[in-house]
């Protein structure tokens, strides 16, 4: 066992500092193709969703931003939407584009071979600038799902390209201090290509563009079997990491809640993260969360969520890297894995529950919120209007 | 190039006796969470579907049945439904069970633990078993969406016991000249753990069953690299291989049009088919599509697998198992596989051309479809009313 | 954290009771196609694995039996090798049949269409039942090669058969009181079709032998995505998992160190066996591991799997399955899920150093063994002769 | 059908300079880490070796280069080796480097920290670069299996600066005539991490090291589900697409024969080379075969290869690419797609025939290699020996 007094100032430091952004969207109602499950309570507009993520924050300490998603989360003033968050003890962060949904984007959005489409797809990103400029957000996030279904649809090259030249138009739109945040996706919602499927992919485009463009990694974007670390490792190398959006997977896209499929690649991704000095808030790398709460309660989930990141970013903190230095160094395959496999089995709950105490937190934060009684308030609050999804 | 008489009698027999079930659905909107694209003319109810599927008989003549879905395809009067079929050209066939959509479900549906919900789910089933008695449709399919997204969740051995019995009580509903169809699927809509999840767990389910119950093989239902034709085999061998829901995937369960991602797998299912006797009319293997036409047209896409599954067909007769039997039992590994690959790499086009014309059919149905105005005449008159998706 | 003290009578019973199984191959060299490493005092015949493997039951208490391979095991006078094993504190295990190293079968073993060449096949499985008559090894495992490589090569309905036929040779030749063990797998060696590739193929198989016929799954020889604790609990359910061969994999079957690709799954696995009651000596499954150790040394490497597969037991012991059956049953989802999270979280290394202080061993076996001195005195002791490897 | 007359004369230069390139390991034996399978008649040297590949050439007429792999292929006479090729008909084309065979390079080659084993690795590829020099051969081809079996056994960081280090030691040796050809792989012989795993570490790799480093595409080197030619097209883009391995996988780096597991992706490839104006012999694109032929002939197994290639080729000139471009830009998903499928199933291998005739070959090439007597001879005449294979 190991208490924050084991902990080193260092350690110590990237502990305290480590933050994880909320995304809005988890807030609403998600689902499948299938069916979408909805529950009470949940929010009907921004202003619910971020009173939502301000409880996350109020229990875990660790959640201060709220990621919008455009134009699901457009407000009429965002001035007050901001004052709202301050209020609620959070802030406004990344601002993601959605080209996604619109009966335009049928067969492409940035990559669109038809100008007026892919024009109204780049005016939809001068939206979402305009939104950062209100918000002061420095990021802008853009996810795509274009592709093609079917060989031969349409020209993966000539796409390519198309895609460069949009992404140039946006780029340019950017003030000096904000940032492009490119994500790449195996695939889905298009089934035989996807226009920036892997991070070989978007690392080429970004590099394109210009320092402020970087690549967010989600954690449930890649093909089966893939070592996602080495990834984090690869974009970190190349100064390109820009966020992970982090979420589990058992299968494709699942977007379960972080940690509860492989908690042992989340603590590898961290240890990659720490050992890389990328942990530290300055590194310019934003741990996001972006999750569907399909069946389980929405924001329980977020808490397990950043409870859970911060769990095995603690234990990567604990990892003795000058001895894993030495045992690689010797070769000595087992000793190294071991110096790995004792900071993951070692159990940081308790010095976790410790560390909140001392901010004044409750020590079991799922516990306290589920005993407050919010879910009850809301559900009995929000009554009539439609409640948030992907689909409004 | 391969012509009509150049096939045995039996080729011919087996060619002209094939026939390919339609799915009703296909022909509303479908999509993925992202976002569901609509098109004009899309049909707006049972009979417009029916309509719709009746095009692909007209122009393929080798669709003359089409599935129902319940309650998608819910109407007052099934003789009046059954009728309209008739006028049209085809017929009803397998109904198709659906508890995946109900707010009940959320936990699952012939697997739950809450008894009532179980009940509904059985009842749903008994409600399709009267469709089934009004229309003389002699098949229950089921494909449950039933499984949980995170460990712990629930028990899978509890649910596993508590499908059998849900399983039993349907069962014994049917007449003595009814089968029950149990369809497997790897992931989607649950995300850890389904709880029919591959052609074992049907095969032992149907087997505890009694002799009228059999599997559904859907060809986008396996893990990654599956070889799907191997089951085909053991299905057959175990005298339990009921239908195919035939389409394509590059990834997941993508519900393509078939044969478009990896066209020499279906040959090979074919193969197999045809080398068990299995293309006989009277094998009991029912050849039916599920598909979804996210971005493409949908009548023509009928159209097309339908041709497709055909094409394959064809191939799969031409193969010489004589000659095959003979190189596989002198070990010459290429030379068996050459057998096969000459089958495959035969074109069939032409003779099949020779065949629809033989029957009265264009040579080309597929031109014939886009001259014939159908899609323009729906567009025209289907205004109003809501589309039929899988959500209504 | 938890001490021996928290455990009741029946949890501590379970722990005392399990034992691990050590394969005799692990302790020779084994590598790649590409490459195969030796390293100093690697045994060069069966005693002198006999003698590696019983270091790790000294060290670890939990690894009393040994699994032969005939014929790499073949030894002129096997009850001079039971008594040898005897004496180091150890016994002989599983029997395991090796019918793809022999020029024979290249197309083919126990489903050759040469029926000399079955015939062959069947009379080296005959070899083991001698061996195992004369060791008193109950159990004969079956894992086979047989497979094509290319579509067409041979019909995978008549290997199919001929595989049952001589299954049933086999099993007609044990007594009793043994046990046919048979053993599936994904693919490789076989790169297009495998003929015992799956559980469902497995389980059919055994069905039609008898009783005393289970099956072995092995934890690395599945599909990618393939959720491994389900078909747990389906072999458990049809009452037919005879034996785990444990190892980890991250790509095909990469036979790592159980454990160290994903602790998690272990487990979960080891959750299913703690709930069916699988864990208890008299359930009938075996757990054994089967590794290749191409990098690492290889006595450490059984001693950590079997530290491993120990901590993942004690963890899956502790889950409070009355009130994960409550939270299941109030479809909790995270809370269900909380309660098996919580049981993998505990660090149970402590507990399990006093247990083994309690039985008189070193509470740390992986130092306790490596400041021996028995890898420095076999490096010394074993020069000349061929080292064992799977080639001889 | 189509005849050679129907051809543009574009389209029949492109398939007249069209060329393969054999490699000579694929004529030794090869087999997996469970059996290397023997043939009579296999080669016990590199003379041997090129004068099989010769026989390819002299049947086909399209692969009139091998390449060599060192040390495999290590002679004293590399002129005399040369001109025994041009006697046999052919040319020494790529020179591959070996560094995965050597006891040093347990712990990685050119990503190893030991300073003595990396200098041992980069002196490796300085040895082939000497036999480049002797043979005229221009391409320096680096296959790595460097990589870990263990998370934390070594810095994937730390290996990837060196291995970048390395490359630029080797590539500052070339001459300004010769390129370094890199080659990435998803896994295998490393087990938990690969140093080059996939395009976007490649393409990173050959950049920071110059215009004449470029990447080799092996076909069966990707996780499962990859979209292979998306992958192709991006290297082209990017100016860095040197050369295939062609080959084919249902599962892992199968090494089968190319096309035979899915010949429709090998057609989608050539497409998109075509699609690029990568067939042209100018574009710098090499087409070679890495395959291993474990239990078929390795002479016909080659020969059925390369004319695989030719005919999906020859099936990707056929695509009508103005009526392609029409239906794409209309967005007519089906139409688009049907001018693919329409080339793909037009039956080339008629042309074929007749391509040869005009070139005063055999119109059956496997069929008059068979008929030659060839192996008979060789199997007669290579007696004693140590038949040639991965292992020397």
């Amino acid at each position: 066992m190991v208490a924050l007094r084991d902990l080193s100032a260092e350690q110590r430091r990237l502990l305290d500092e480590q933050t994880i952004e909320l995304p809005s969207w988890a807030f609403g109602n998600s689902g499948t193709r299938f069916k979408v499950y909805g529950t009470p309570g949940t929010p009907r507009d921004p202003y619910e969703k971020i009173a939502d993520a301000a409880q996350v924050h109020k229990y875990t300490g660790i959640t201060p931003r709220v990621s919008l998603h455009i134009p699901w989360d457009l407000v009429d003033d965002y001035e007050d939407l901001q004052n709202y968050a301050k209020e609620q003890g959070v802030s406004i962060g990344t601002i993601n584009s959605n080209v996604f949904q619109d009966d335009a984007y049928k067969f492409g959005s940035l990559t669109n071979s038809d100008e007026s489409v892919r024009q109204k797809a780049v005016d939809a990103h001068r939206k979402c600038i305009d939104v950062m400029n209100k918000t002061g957000s420095s990021t802008l996030k853009i996810w795509l799902g274009d592709g093609t279904n079917y060989p031969g649809q349409d020209s993966m090259r000539r796409r390519q390209d198309t895609l460069a030249r949009s992404l140039e138009e946006i780029y340019a739109d950017l003030s000096d201090s904000q940032y492009l945040l490119l994500e790449y996706k195996f695939f889905e919602p298009a089934f035989y290509h996807t226009d920036v499927p892997d991070w070989g992919t978007a690392l080429v485009q970004v590099q394109a563009l210009g320092e402020r463009a970087v690549v967010c990694l989600d954690t449930g974007h890649h093909a089966p079997n893939t070592n996602v670390e080495f990834i984090v490792m690869q974009l970190l190398r190349a100064g390109r990491l820009g966020a992970f959006d982090f979420n589990s997977r058992f299968y494709a896209d699942d977007d379960l809640i972080v940690g509860l499929a492989d908690p042992f690649q989340l603590f590898r991704i961290m240890h990659e993260i720490v050992s890389q000095g990328a942990l530290d808030k300055d590194s310019g790398v934003n741990f996001m969360l972006d999750q569907c709460h399909n069946v389980e309660e929405k924001i329980p989930g977020e808490i397990l969520s950043a409870l859970t990141v911060q769990e095995m970013s603690a234990k990567a903190l604990l990892v003795d890297h000058k001895l894993l230095r030495q045992k690689q160094a010797e070769h000595d395959v087992l000793g190294a894995n071991q110096v790995l496999m004792d900071a993951f089995y070692t159990d940081v709950r308790p010095m976790l529950a410790q560390w909140r105490e001392e901010r004044g937190l409750n020590p079991d934060p799922m516990r306290a919120f589920q005993e407050s009684g919010y879910l009850e308030k809301i559900a009995q609050e929000r009554v009539g209007g439609t409640q948030a999804s992907w689909g409004a």
